[in-house]
Parts: C-alpha cells; sequence; structure tokens
C-alpha cells in the first residue's frame, strides 16, 4: 500500500487551498498512490477568524470537492481536516472516502492544542474549536487504517485504542510550530509507532514564515520498529510511504509487546459517552 | 535532589559486584548524591545459571548488603535489580531504601523480556524469572519516586499509573542489548519522560563483550521536556543528575496533557489482583 503525504502551503483563500488540493491529489495518483493524507486545516491558515470564515458542513463545498476527487482519482483520500460546522459548533474534521467517493470514516480532533509555552508557542484551539468525542478507524481493502490529528500525538491511549481495533498503520494530519515541532515531533512519531509497533504517518502542512501561526512541516513516515523512512523539509512537497503490514507483523512478533501487556494489572479502557 | 546512576561492571562473583556496588555507592555520596541507582542485575551476569546461583531471599546477604550501605552513606538507594527467591520463585526485584536503611519499595519486574529479533537478540527472561504484579512508588523526603525495570520501558501504561500516583521522576535499572540498544533505548526513555512529563533515569550495567550477554551501557538522564540531560557511553561510570520538580510543574503547566487527557473517553484503569 502506498499511501502519499501531501505537504501542501495554506493560502488565505480556502477555495485556492481546494484547488490546491485536487491538483496534488491527481499528482499522488500518478505516482501511484493508494491513499492521499492531507495536513491539518489545509484549507485555511491556522488562525481564529480564517477557521471561522472557511467552516462548512459535512456536504458542503469542501467536503463534495474531496469526494469527488477521491472518486474521480479512484483513490483513498484522508482530507486533511476541515473546519466543519455543526448544530454552532465548529470541529476540525477528517473526512476519510474511498476509491469511490464515498465516505468511509470521519474523524473529529480530540485533543485541543491549548497550550503556553514559556518563550514560545502560545495557542488557544478550544476558544473556536470543539472537540470530538470518538476514535477512528476507517476500513479499506488494505485493511483498517486508523486516523489522529496533530496534538492528539501525545496521548498514548488513543493509539492503543486504535491498535486494538486491529489498526496496523495510523495517519495523522497535523501542523506542529516550531517551538514543539523541533523538540517533539520526530519524538512523538517515533513513540507512537513503536509502542503500537505500526506506521504512523504523519501530514504537515508546510511552513509559512508570513503566515500567523508557522509551521514546521516535516512530514514524516515512521515504521513499526520506530525508524524514520522518510522526512520532509519545511517546503511543499510530496512523502510516498510503502507500508507492509506483514512489517508490522513481523515486529509484533519478534518484540511481542502487545501480547506482554499486563491486562490483567492495568488496560485502557473505553467510555461510552453519552 | 541529585540522583547518581552507577553504571557498574558485572563480574561472575556476586559477592565481589556487592562490594563493587558498596564502594561506587560510597563514590556517589562523596560527589553529593540523595540517591543512588545501580543497573538491572548488578550481582550477576544476565544469563540462567548465573541468576539462579546469586538468587537470594529478601533479608539476605545482597539485601543486608545494601540496607547497610545506605545507611552507612545516608543516602537513598534504589539497588538495582538482584535475583530475590521467594517460595519456589525468582524475581527480578529492586529494593529500595531510605537514608537510615529501611525498606521503603519493593518492585518486582512486570514484564518479562521475551523477544526474538531476526538476526539479532534473543532472550526467554521468563524462563527463570517471575512476573511481579506491583507497580512501585517510593515515597521519599523528595517526594514519590516511581520504578520501573528494563522491559517495562516499552509499556506506556505502567508510567501513567505511576505518574497518576504523583510521580515526577522514575528511576529505571535496565540492561538493554546491542540490537535494541542502539535502536530503541534513547526513544523509548524519552517517550515515557514527555508523555508523563517526567524525569526518566535509566541506570545501565556497563558494556562486556565477553559476557555472555553484551549489554548496552548508555544510563541516560531524561527531563520531563524530554531532552537528553546526561549520557554515558558503554563502560564503567557514573552520571549524576540533578532533578528538579519545579521543572516537571513547569513542562506540566506549559503543555498541560495531563490536564487534558480525554479520561470521558478512556482511562488506563488498574486491575486489584487477587
Amino acid at each position: 500500500m502506498k499511501i502519499a503525504l501531501c505537504q501542501t502551503t495554506v493560502h488565505k483563500d480556502w477555495r485556492k487551498n481546494l484547488r490546491n488540493a485536487e491538483r496534488v491529489i491527481a499528482e499522488a495518483v500518478k505516482a501511484k498512490a493508494d491513499m492521499v493524507v492531507l495536513p491539518e486545516m489545509f484549507i485555511c491558515p491556522y488562525n481564529k477568524k480564517a477557521i471561522l470564515s472557511a467552516a462548512q458542513p459535512e456536504g458542503g463545498e469542501a467536503w463534495q470537492s474531496m469526494a469527488e476527487a477521491a472518486q474521480k482519482n479512484h483513490v483513498y483520500l484522508a482530507a486533511g481536516s476541515i473546519p466543519e460546522s455543526e448544530d454552532g459548533h465548529i470541529y476540525s474534521t477528517c473526512w476519510i472516502f474511498d476509491r469511490e467517493g464515498k465516505q468511509i470514516g470521519k474523524y473529529r480532533k480530540m485533543h485541543m492544542f491549548d497550550i503556553d509555552v514559556e518563550g514560545g508557542q502560545y495557542y488557544n484551539e478550544s476558544s473556536v474549536i470543539t472537540a470530538g468525542n470518538e476514535i477512528c478507524v476507517a476500513e479499506t481493502e488494505f485493511g483498517p487504517i486508523g486516523i489522529a490529528i496533530c496534538y492528539d500525538v501525545r496521548f498514548p491511549e488513543q493509539f492503543r485504542l486504535m491498535q486494538q481495533r486491529g489498526v496496523k498503520a495510523v495517519v495523522l494530519p497535523a501542523s506542529f510550530n516550531r517551538t514543539t515541532g523541533p523538540a517533539h515531533w520526530e519524538l512523538l512519531m517515533r513513540a507512537r509507532a513503536l509502542d503500537q509497533e505500526m506506521y504512523v504517518l504523519g501530514c504537515a502542512a508546510a511552513g509559512d514564515l508570513a503566515g500567523s501561526y508557522n509551521g514546521w512541516g516535516h512530514s514524516i513516515a515512521v515504521d513499526p520498529w520506530g525508524t524514520i523512512m522518510e522526512e520532509l523539509g519545511e517546503g511543499p512537497g510530496m512523502l510516498m510511504a510503502a507500508v507492509d503490514f506483514a512489517k508490522a507483523d513481523a515486529v509484533r512478533s519478534q518484540i511481542p509487546v502487545l501480547q506482554q501487556l499486563r491486562t490483567d494489572i492495568y488496560e485502557v479502557c473505553e467510555k461510552t459517552v453519552g
């Protein structure tokens, strides 16, 4: 399975970003991608005003554009994240489409990026975005694929629960920044991959020093042994990751941590949200 | 709080290793250590025959030697691990003593090192060691200190549970090998530190190319930001880590992941072992 991580530049005009996404999806498919992943908030700059003005419901123009791009290119598509409006709330939503353009998954970012690093990055995502409440796994012809978004990567439990649902690869639309990017991006991506012995594929927006939020870029593919397969720089680009579930099986057999969990002592319990 | 990680060489004669441990404890205290940590199985080579012949009960010669060393040097001591015999079982046990030589904690390694890496390390720890069943946190004048041993570092849940008990520093007697050492040691130590935003201090035995188990050494201190403070090489040596819980508090406030856990969706549940 070939998964393309498209590190796009985000412009102010959300329709322009959609057109750009349509273009890179077609390019990725020319390069033989089976699945295309777009960055978190690829549709608008990562600030409150831009998010509010680009927000739209499921089935709206952005959703339609992405569904059509999946169908037209006959490719699986994890459409980064788009500000989804519903009932007066805005979610950071990743819609996942199959090769026929049918929605096979929907993930709303679950952990809000509210941080305040001394002398570094401040952000208060929850002032505009509402957190989702559900783990997401999409079924594909290759097997189940997990979805998480950016800051979620700091929460091991979410990845444990995806792995328990049979996931051997997680795609992660993201947009780390110039404080936590250099400090933590590679570490967290490698940690989640090795903990669950699966692929973790992070697709970030390209850096934009002129923007209000300075993205770190560095889209990355990590294998189930925790090794970086490939990593981009800050500029726009595409990373094509060859994902082989047999490799996850091999690692899981050689260092069988997933069978060695002491579930008689502890367990990640999932709760039902009312 | 200053914690000394003493990377000792392991000889065949377990009494010789005890004498060596007594010596390095005194040296660490001269260098102002508040706590001394010894490596996993510092008392005998890491093979079945040696473990069986060094095994002894709580209160036995090794236990007494370590309790006395703590008292004599007026220092906290996490006595690496020693093969503890009880009721026909052998555990890999870390006894923790306070400055008066009183036992304030006891941890039996919970995850067995049973791996078989293609073209690399094979080991079947559970053929000689019985796994413990309890998380361990020792109360000190500085605050609670968590204890885990070597392979445990691959299991995020154990560290979550220690953090939930107020831990801001975990000491980890270890003995990684030349397959997983270069591949995973730093990554896992940094991952556990950043996930819980706490210090993780790994004390490994020195490498011994002549031995049946080739240790990786590389004792390491990682801070709550996931940064390596210091790391040794393969040879014997001492690493003195300055641990400042205020730094853990600062990281926890700046990137408040521990408050942002979605415990309404998932939680690491601890079970009662009968």
